[in-house]
């Protein structure tokens, strides 16, 4: 099978359950985002092995759970206006999560394996790193009524990457940081940006008529420009690491680090945005 | 001036500062905390420094204090049921804390120092070593009405110290973990213990009579144990980086790391047994 018949099955596949998935909100995209998350972790954490520390995986898990659960947690008291109050069970597993965190340097005084200091480090580093990345995108689904808003960052970013990709393919002259990440152009990535401002502006016509228009064009800016910062920060940490793709998880598309890396990046923006005052 | 007064001296100005900033609570008991946490994490990426690593200073500080203030609301939303809310203005200075952390990602895309994944992974460590460990300090005193919890468990830790110094000194034999901290013995990690629960449960009775006697037990037991072994902790990470005392900042005391290394650990797990439906 080639690659791009490959790529286009994954597609066909993936898209329908994280679109169903945002729809169905709660649980559900908590679950498959649960799901991304610990799929990305763990290419984070083979990643920082390379670099000859050893991070702790069930450790991260953990903490990363209860960051995860503290995003869901924190949109909903937002939403209710702090009168509907998920458990206090819940409460407890997220505080808990996040003493996971010390309990990392416990576990490093039995270990005796290279550097304390690095093996923590990367630990923590992973479970921040996708932890807020991955959980305002959850609370961003949480925050508003509907999936619409995800939907919307979704197709931004896809949008975005193809624009940048084709454009830059047919146009681009000037490397836009030929040490990171060789194929990328400055017209490709302004391609990529124009592209996400207007589709984020579509989406808002199709389908979130609730969002006001200055608003959709800042959530396209922010998939146009952090998107693209996220992708050659991401490329960054994997060429500090030497290698190409995270992984192969996904024929054709790479690893989750390859596939989420926007994500990452997008969402706390566009959640840090969302918080300080638009109107929703 | 000999060793001994030296230390007097320090512990004279520095003990009614604490005990008195524990007491007002509020502004004045996060402030002493937040000077505190500077001069920890500021030794703390000194010492990542000696591992080859280069910690950013300026966006750890930046997500330390984003977390020490989501502490301190936290607790007080905790304390008067969501009603009374600290304005969204300091919410939303903590929400930019976190995202500092995403920062620190970018900020090494133009920074060309050593290993990115290591430096932002040093980064990372303090800010949620440091920021868990403090903040659930400010995160008690906010809990309670007074700063009685905050002043028996120092007094705990101080007295735990103490008791196994001297009782170490006095009856040891067997040597508690020689590759770490080669002066310890079991023995006086037990006097320490023993007195840790003695000395939570006298202030119990003389200053915080709405504690519960088996709470303060727990509480002293916690002290003895969690404190010691981040005791032991903080030697491993010293070990790892080849020093003996973080700074010489207090005369006599070693740094701030030095200093403070139980209560970063004790804390987190005195505010986990608070929050898990400890009554008070």
């Amino acid at each position: 099978m080639n690659n791009f018949l490959q790529r286009l099955l994954v597609a066909l596949i993936g898209i329908p359950i994280i679109l169903g998935a945002a729809i169905a909100g709660g649980i559900w995209f908590f679950i498959l985002v649960q799901i991304i998350a610990v799929g990305v972790l763990y290419e984070f954490y083979r990643l920082a092995e390379r670099k000859e520390t050893h991070p702790h995986y069930i450790i991260g898990l953990a903490g990363l759970t209860g960051i995860l659960i503290f995003f869901a947690y924190q949109s909903l008291s937002d939403v209710f206006g702090y009168e509907y109050r998920i458990s206090d069970e819940i409460e407890f597993i997220a505080t808990v999560g996040l003493f996971f965190i010390l309990l990392s340097v416990v576990y490093e005084l039995y270990r005796h394996k290279g550097s304390s200091f690095l093996n923590i480090g990367t630990t923590m580093f992973g479970v921040s790193y996708v932890g807020v990345g991955l959980g305002t995108f959850i609370g961003l689904r949480e925050l508003f009524d509907s999936g619409a808003i995800i939907i919307l960052i979704l197709f931004s970013i896809w949008v975005c990457d193809t624009a940048a990709y084709l454009g830059g393919k047919a146009t681009g002259k000037n490397k836009l940081y030929a040490a990171i990440s060789p194929n990328k152009t400055v017209e490709g990535a302004l391609f990529g940006l124009v592209f996400a401002v207007i589709t984020s502006v579509v989406c808002k016509y199709l389908f979130v008529d609730t969002l006001a228009l200055h608003d959709a064009v800042v959530i396209g800016l922010i998939v146009g420009i952090v998107g693209q910062v996220g992708d050659l920060a991401e490329s960054m940490l994997k060429r500090d690491a030497g290698v190409k793709d995270s992984s192969a998880f996904f024929p054709g598309h790479g690893g989750f680090l390859d596939r989420f890396d926007s994500i990452i990046f997008v969402s706390p923006a566009v959640y840090l945005y969302v918080m300080t005052g638009m109107n929703f």
